[in-house]
């Protein structure tokens, strides 16, 4: 990881990023902030303090002497999942804190934020640079976090109110709403195939996981330039995807017994037959559009629909080499691959150790980033993970599918 | 039941008590108002949410033509187990539901007093009066849960913000620190037994569960005039009474092995072993009062402490034959009663039948009242229930003994 | 408790009720003798352990000089819950544990008989005739919970084959299948209530739960000379019992959820509407008896039933106020009293101090007995408990009804 | 998938197979039939059932005009999870059933037997013959579970009584407890990358998981020609590795919490720190020998441990292009590999179309086999798949290093 940015650039960099963090909560009532529905789902405040006390741990502690802590006790409150920095509360619990009050947090932050400046006042070395730019990536992860918990937190409410008054689509190409031209889902993207190049390994900033660049063989294979839409997703449903077992995974198909109702989440049926579903979004409970790419599916859907269309998920190397000529940035895209390490995989130092590594288990990767993913934190080397049965995150499925090339298996090498 | 109040005393009775619910929530933030560490502490604003909801739904839906809710979505957000009042929110889950915001739900709360002073400006018929008696004794009850309640979800969170800036017992011996004079603790109170009468039978409020009376039989025993006090509990914690098991129900021994800390609840080890325990009052942290009434402790402590103590528990009746001699209202006492029906036992009509009889199963009776029972709620035929393993309201132990009278036992009759 | 037997009575009583619970599992195969289908289901050679165990371990080990005990690690497997005898396997794992094989364990039966029928061969002093006869009651409580469990191992089996060729309803009045008269259904004995003494205070043995013999308060009431039959159960059921959530306890509404059938255990519906229901028994499937009495029901069904009819559970004492002039003996009758212990109540001395009195809590009184209740067991004071959604014993149901009796309440003193 | 083998060798392989998993029942006590302690140790005789299932409801019942059941019950007890046979006893609840008893088992063996030995003494069609060979993969690989099953349900009751008299390490090299040559521990087999071939492609007999064969790029990479040793693995116990929290995924740090013993399992400590670790086998409970392979241990364990020697897991690829040059088969070798579809998988057909596929999620690769694997069933492709946490397999730790090759990384090509 090098990172290039001159220290009076970073300092606006910080600046802006730690706003955007502020920004996204304002529409917020304080009480928005508290909530927990799910283990999996953060109070906001809970980010807003997390992603304080990330710098404060990692940037203050360990490189301002004579750094004084706002409060030695948010290290148990604010520590998420660091081993090295000790006690805390336990995940599902975070939402039975009420205190510090969201104003206490954001006094927190206004501590970090003036102890960060001053740091940042004078070009950091290298080491302290990265800590930093970490930092601001750990940052924008929250935020994407954020939007997700949010939506959650008012969407499973059966008073579904809206986060924001208009839909964002009408301008932006990569909003929630964004439509899947109806042309690009004849469209097959292919790779011949062969021994090929991924993971990071430029200038700029790349999360460990990504690193470090190495060859894999990928085989022929086309992805379509289309996402799965909810009019596709919809045909699946009601050619009775959801009761095929054929088409499951054996833990999906047991996931799906206890699932309240049988469609991605947010999805609600309309008063009648012929009233097309709902489904609610930030900007409150709208008719289902069936142009639109289908969302909040877990990867148990995922790989169940693709089944059922013949087709099959991407793995990451497939997507990795065929992504660039892909239009993609609306939805985290299921892959088939595990999380695992790269070979010769090696984790960032000091705290930051535990970022990614430990994780890589039993959890499945996405690739390409949402329209909620921060402007500038998507890459094409991104990984990011979940376990199968999430879907509070914009995901969605990607069709690949083997292209029958001949003459291009091992017995021709 | 008969309420003898005048219609105008009854609306200005009305008044005081809904404006009593929101001064005990005045003292807190706004995000003390959504949390819910643990399932049987209710978040503050949706017992403000239920206590309203109890008067639109047993009131004026059902006596007020034309009344209009508020919003009919709030039955399934503010019912608490009222089967016939349909669907609702798990109980577990209310801490989950960021919406209604507080504001909101005072606005709910508006809604409902001025449609329910309107019914109050005329003299409402006798069963309307008996359901609005219910509902202000209902919220009563809720007041009571509120200050455990908002005990549990500030005392319990890492950072232990006081409720109130100074303890409330210099003045009021009720208070939660009260002391126990020194000179009760060797003053028994005797009752020679036979068959006495317990329950309710007299003009002014009761709840259902607390009639008919009827006769009982009484053994001679001796009730002590003071509660256990803090010194006496940690005498017996000293003795090692959590570590042996034949002190305690085997329920209670296995309950034991999963606790944190086996202290009452809010009692935290001083910094060493010299100096003295701590608790957490509405007031903060301070040092435990030896000479105070012990609380927070669960059936099972209560009655291992006893056994310890080569006493035992009161049955409900003993306590009600004695309690006109007892100094009592500081803690709710735990009696080796079950709570079960009286024999003739009729629930209250309407949707109030749910009220009490359906919980008549597993739960122990606690007599008395504790220092936040609000003023006048309080009554010797009073009957409170909870699950053995509970202990986040103001419990307490009342120390019994038999007496060894010779004569008064069936084979003299 | 006092226990007259002559020593050699006493010795060949020993025989006969050891020989006897080995003729209970005498009709099964090795592998019935393992399985435990729920935690509160033991494998009958569990049972056969347990009682050796216990002779070993209260009489043996404690009043014999010398005695070796034939495997030192078989109170690890053979202690169910005396804290006092140190570690042991969970209760729900009994049924991984393949050894000690069947023949060990019989075995084991012949090392502790021999020894204990030395000790026996002279009059043993009177400490020791009791810890001998609590062991001797402890394995014929042993005998019936064989019988129930080993009706739950073959009867929740698909293949539910029969314990026994033919059902025993020939010839015993008090058999499974035992049928109650028509007549007695619309019998009603009375009781005019007042002070009655209950409970055990004479010569012979008793547990200690059933003393001291005191006095209570008895409401005049009437019990049912009939059980309520299979039939009557029918009736409830079509007519909507098992769906209508006023009739039962809020624990029960909900414990019905979760409910695979809505019937009592081992009921099955025939193979079209117009056939009638199966039920298990020991001797295999046979159509349902409508004119025996309801078995396998909860508590929860019992108190629904009973308010479905108008009527009520009996508590304790009403129950042993009328039995005298009742046919009981079929079936456990749930009584509407919690198991708790009697004023002046003290425990057996020893190991056995642990017997009951540590269980007194959160668990329902069953008064009587059942046809599966060795010979010589029953008695009128005796006090059966057991949790309110345990229904594989042979439970049933004792309707009661108050006595609208106008002049015998308190206030005519 | 081809089976080249002419029909009476069939027959003779059938009967052969077939006749071997009884013989690894005989030394079984009826009671060792019956136990499951946990829900992945399956009861011996449901194995036994099972197997005769999977012949009858994928060969008989498909293929044999006429075919009788023997029980139509079977299927719902004998069923393992197969959606397409229909409803089936839960997998935790198998040891909940007595019966069918063993000899029942054995006499529904005896009827399958039949029926295939007459659909075997004609030359079978391919479809049949490719059907009769999975059942007899399928027995065999139900024989290796059957001795890790057992293992299990002797080795953790306290008797800990042994399987066989003697330890089977004396002739055979590949037994439990053969050692690893101390020169081994030295020696590393490397292998430079690239492109490699992995998968079966062959005639013979292969599961669908293993193919189809596949081009994959491998690093350069050396693996250890002997397997981890106790001796080695006591040494990262005492050097504190259960208690570094750096060493472990997260999943596994939090599993290790729950724990009773942190080492592997079937490890007991000795009486006295200066005597030995015992090691219970199917011998009985043995002085651990500091030579022999470590076993039993998780994929957690397995990762922590390399993470401490600065080794890691190698890739099932790795594993593949090396281990022609290994001597494997001692131990199930956990890689790094998660188990997923190979490029192009397809499943069987029919009923056998649930065997593998669906399993593939959130399950990891192991390779090679062990000494419990039955003669022939090994295969340098196999593919065998297990939960992370699970040790009760002959699982081992296979060495991995990367190469420091300057010149063979992507960038060269």
């Amino acid at each position: 990881m090098t990172t290039t940015a001159l220290p009076l650039a970073l300092a606006q960099r910080y600046r802006d990023i730690r706003q955007h963090s502020e920004r996204l909560c304002a529409p917020l009532a304080i009480e928005d902030h508290v909530a927990q529905p799910v283990p999996e789902v953060s109070p906001p405040k809970w980010h807003l303090g997390h992603t304080a006390w990330f710098f404060e741990a990692t940037v203050l502690q360990a490189c301002v002497p004579g750094y004084r802590q706002f409060d030695a006790r948010y290290g148990f409150l604010f520590n998420s999942y660091y081993e090295s920095q000790g006690a805390r509360t336990a995940r599902d619990r975070r939402g039975g804190l009420s205190r510090p009050t969201v104003a206490q947090v954001l006094a927190y932050r206004r501590h970090v934020d003036a102890a960060m400046l001053a740091l940042l006042a004078v070009p950091p070395s290298p080491p302290v640079r990265e800590l930093v730019e970490i930092g601001l990536q750990h940052e924008q992860q929250h935020q994407e976090l954020l939007l997700a918990d949010i939506k959650y937190i008012l969407g499973t409410n059966p008073l579904e109110e809206a986060y924001e008054a208009k839909p964002r689509d009408d301008e932006q190409a990569h909003a929630e709403h964004a439509r899947e031209p109806a042309a690009r889902r004849n469209e097959w993207i292919e790779c011949h195939g062969g021994a090929m190049p991924i993971g990071h390994d430029g200038p700029g900033f790349a999360f460990d996981n990504e690193g470090p660049r190495h060859m894999v063989q990928v085989s022929p294979v086309a992805l379509r330039a289309a996402l799965v839409t909810n009019g596709e997703y919809l045909a699946f449903m009601r050619d009775g995807g959801y009761t095929r077992f054929e088409l499951w995974h054996a833990e999906g198909w047991e996931w799906l017994q206890s699932l309240p109702r049988r469609a991605p989440l947010y999805w609600h049926p309309g008063p009648s037959d012929a009233e097309p579903w709902q489904h609610y979004t930030l900007a409150g409970c709208l008719p289902l559009d069936l142009e639109a790419p289908v969302t909040h599916v877990s990867l148990y859907e995922a790989y169940a629909f693709c089944r059922w269309a013949g087709w099959r998920l991407p793995t990451e190397a497939e997507w990795e080499a065929v992504a660039p000529r892909l239009d993609w940035g609306r939805r985290w895209e299921w892959t088939g691959s595990a999380y695992l390490p790269y070979p010769g995989f090696r984790a960032f130092g000091g705290t930051a150790s535990e970022y990614n590594g430990k994780f890589m288990l039993n959890q499945m990767v996405l690739r390409g980033a949402s329209w909620a993913t921060p402007a500038g934190h998507a890459r094409l080397t991104y990984r990011n993970f979940f376990h199968p049965y999430l879907r509070w995150q914009y995901t969605g499925i990607r069709p690949a599918r083997d292209l029958q090339v001949a003459s291009l298996r091992w017995n021709d090498q």
